[in-house]
């Protein structure tokens, strides 16, 4: 499964989202410029501007409004990564230096502000109301479940209700922002709206737990940034809590929260455990519940091109090592 | 001059403006309420909500719109002093422990994303898509000038323009944010809309300048954080850049930019110079003349209290120790 097959039905619209990007840093301030080409530029899959096009095409739409929403959303991810960069002071983000690395802390603080401004400019330019509440409201849930996550770093005792709520906030709140956006935007009748919102937080879910697992078994050069990134910055996510549940004595990642023992030691062990485990299949089993559910959500719109993309789509998320 | 006084024709907005900033962190997430109590519940003058509602209530308007803006001005404020404070590494705000001393960098960050983000829900509360334009495009404006005022830290050679432009971008434009936007509220005529629009960005950058004289003469006290902290973080302004032009040789400000000599040393001895100098005065001058400015703006609209509070906060600017 390619992205460029999903993406066929919207080809030109992608197109124009990377030249809307470009224009953004072209047409910032001088001094702001080679920071924000660095960030808006550095590729990614683009998945959230096309889940607006994909979304927003079934009905009447005005093309302007649905290209402001996808680059609002993509501006909006950009703007999230910079400041989790921030936070862990990563180094590395799709293969390139982070702003944190490269310009320091604060720039990295100011331009996901100006970031943020930006992509609320954009959301600004559709001229619908409900939609730049959604965009703001979205924001608000982002921020809350990272400062949960936050808060909750290195606590081993995290449900899987609390997972789940966690990865809605941070993940599927944007996914789902994309695709009720380009629902709303297309005048789509209210059941339209209502699958495609929860076709994009089932999928965003989906999406998430993959992540994390990617995080334990995929390739540095695949994903972008160091494997075990989440331990190391004490983030429990669906693997980790297999394993604890699987071994409650004696678990590295339960040793890593209580401080015992070398740190990387831990990280390494915990990886090592994971990868040739039954949790693998386990987690995806999880997954693709979800996945299942986004599946379902879509049966209520028109078939065709668009339908069969937003499907393989989901199929993708599922089949990703990136 | 009293705020008290000043803010009497609106004492009743004002009151709903603390019922109004209450409510947002008693209705947050319980998590995140205690850290959004501890900064929005931290007092101040409450300048920018007061402006909102002496520049919205010359026409017809609709109180609750007025509100919503006064409180979003106030939380966008808010916002952006708790990423400064992240990003300087500060200690103290008002008087108080800061976010990221109390709490992390990261929960500094992150609640500061989630103060623009309640910002903008609040501004979408108006209803007015100009309004909400002019929001995000103040955020950017602020972002920008802070990135640069952070690029230009240290160093020595700023212009008075460059000067001017900078405290335009990161002071001016959220209190003309906040008179443009009453203004625009209230459906005043054009001319009026331009005279509060003028009123404030010319009380923003007198306000600042006054600010940074503050930063070299106040008492820690009084000012809620410790003197010299621009010196400190190798922000160049004006009390410096006079030291510097009537000291071209051998002064404290451009050794501190050539990292020559002890660092507290040169910025005790710039405190000094400047404390008991003409500069003082000099800086206070330029001030009066922007003061003025904002002044002669106000021509345009009715007489009356509110027009008669608005003079006496351009001149309790002036006179403020605080």
């Amino acid at each position: 499964m390619s992205l460029e097959r999903v993406y066929e039905p919207i080809r030109k619209d992608m197109e124009r989202v990377e030249t809307g990007l470009r224009s953004i840093y072209k047409n910032a301030p001088p001094r702001l410029s080679g920071i924000l080409e660095h960030s808006l530029g550095a590729g990614g899959k683009k998945v959230r501007p096309a889940l607006v096009f994909l979304s927003g095409s079934f009905y009447r739409h005005n093309p302007d409004r649905l290209l402001s929403m996808a680059l609002a959303v993509e501006v909006l991810h950009t703007a999230t990564l910079v400041h989790d960069d921030a936070i862990d002071n990563s180094a590395v983000r799709r293969g390139r230096e982070t702003i944190n690395k490269a310009w320091g802390l604060d720039k990295a603080i100011l331009i996901g502000d100006y970031l943020l401004a930006e992509a609320e400019e954009l959301t600004m330019a559709t001229e619908n109301l409900p939609v730049i509440g959604l965009f703001a409201h979205t924001i608000k849930a982002i921020a809350s479940a990272e400062i949960c996550q936050s808060q909750d770093a290195f606590r081993p005792d995290l449900t899987r209700e609390q997972y789940i709520e966690r990865i809605a906030g941070k993940t599927a709140s944007l996914l789902s922002l994309a695709t009720e956006s380009g629902a709303r935007l297309s005048e789509a009748p209210l059941e339209a709206v209502r699958g495609l919102r929860e076709y994009g937080y089932n999928l965003g879910i989906a999406f998430q737990i993959v992540d994390d697992v990617l995080d334990f078994i995929g390739v540095e050069e695949d994903i972008g940034k160091p494997v075990g990134s989440d331990l190391a910055e004490g983030t429990i996510t669906l693997p980790s809590m297999l394993l604890m549940e699987h071994y409650p004595v004696d678990n590295p990642v339960r040793r890593l929260c209580e401080n015992a023992g070398d740190r990387n030691d831990n990280i390494r062990q915990a990886i090592g455990m994971f990868r040739d485990s039954p949790f693998v299949d386990e987690c995806y089993g999880v997954a693709m519940k979800y996945r299942d559910r986004s599946l379902h959500s879509l049966e209520v719109l028109p078939e065709g091109d668009l339908r069969t993309s937003l499907k393989e789509l989901a199929a993708y998320v599922l089949s990703r090592k990136r």
